[in-house]
């Protein structure tokens, strides 16, 4: 199973060349794994922050096609690995049939005082429903 | 020869817990980039965007420690691979003697039709001078 | 008639105190007046901007209470007046009942060497239904 | 007595007309108050956020002249009203001789649970320096 997240490629997401600033991509990863979390996972990352925080470890993406102005961007999402207190996740966006780009993240689960944490039981059962290959 | 960027964690890169928001890495990633061609290269990027674009087509970064609000980072940069048309970057972000992330970037020079085009015999060779590895 | 736009408060809006940077509330502003004329005017911003650039020259903000991660704010907007090259919004955002800011702002048509240009007709009739106050 | 912030109008702040994004405008507007408290009042953000919140709570901009890629400003700032718990300030941004936007600002100082809280003694008189106007 993956997650599908919509993304209109808006103004402020583009730089002076007309296309999408790369920074604004890892945003829009960034958001869409919020989105995962709240609608896919049933935890809304307000609540998870409250006793944990999950930072982002390692990423690596490849730009493959230029997105501009008002492309309609789907943003799709599935779990690669999951560990004790580790993630990692896939994306790809497309427009329509061309991919615009690739992306995999790796985030840890640590605790307030930055020990890592491992998933709660539930979580870890949600997120196993994600496991899987992007097509 | 590398070239070394300064940057100040402030506080609009940081996120509610309290340390840099990975997206914004990204961003200052950009800058050393802008502010090495700018200074190191004698080639200003508002010069450089009005024959070219660079999109970076790929991107990997390890957030090995993290970064507080008020952090004093030096973001040094060196030339790995300096294709024809390419070009290789590798960064290492650190915060007196800890590294806080390191990230390989690889962009590519295009004309306004978005065809690849070959750097400037000038350019070029400034670039050349900061090929090696970060110590 | 007003224009709605629901903007939940997502991770990369909000800063180490837990509220939302008050700069992202103006890319908020920014996204709520692209959508509405997208979405109300029939006139995406991609199209628009084509032809015609529309900066904002003059907005006024008053932040009344904070706005923390997880909350679902409705942008609404309405035309306080229409020129004949520029447009002046009022924008409240409300969390509940709970208005969490307001402003308005002032923007200007103008062509693409930078002259003030009056709305064409078709556009001038979709804003001028959305005169009024904001309730 | 004015405190002046230099800013260069670099990539990351342009929009896909070539000029600032406004949004921006108010990241540097945050960027030289945090420079402001840090290197003319010797008070550090990441020290004051320790133990107090600074909410802006009204802001107005004008923006008078597009600033574009490249450009170097100059951000002045001046005290324009010290309240006991609040504190006024005014900006104006220069490229030359060329006003590009002028800016008030309010903000508060609140405590950790939200309440108003008197600027210490020493910020106080460190502060009362600026008291002025924007020549």
């Amino acid at each position: 199973m993956t997650f599908d997240y919509p993304q209109k490629v808006i103004f402020k997401y583009c730089d002076p060349a007309g296309i999408v600033f790369y920074p604004r991509y890892f945003e829009m990863i960034n958001d869409a794994t919020e989105a995962f979390f709240d609608q896919a996972l049933g935890c809304p990352w307000e609540v998870l922050h409250e006793a944990a925080n999950i930072p982002t470890v390692d990423i690596h993406a490849q730009f493959t096609a230029v997105s501009r102005h008002g492309d309609d961007l789907t943003i799709s999402l599935a779990v690669t690995k999951l560990g004790r207190t580790s993630l990692s996740l896939a994306f790809r966006a497309t427009c329509g049939d061309e991919t615009r780009f690739t992306a995999n993240s790796t985030l840890v689960r640590i605790d307030k005082s930055g020990r890592p944490e491992p998933w709660p039981d539930d979580l870890r059962t949600a997120l196993s429903e994600y496991i899987g290959e992007l097509s």
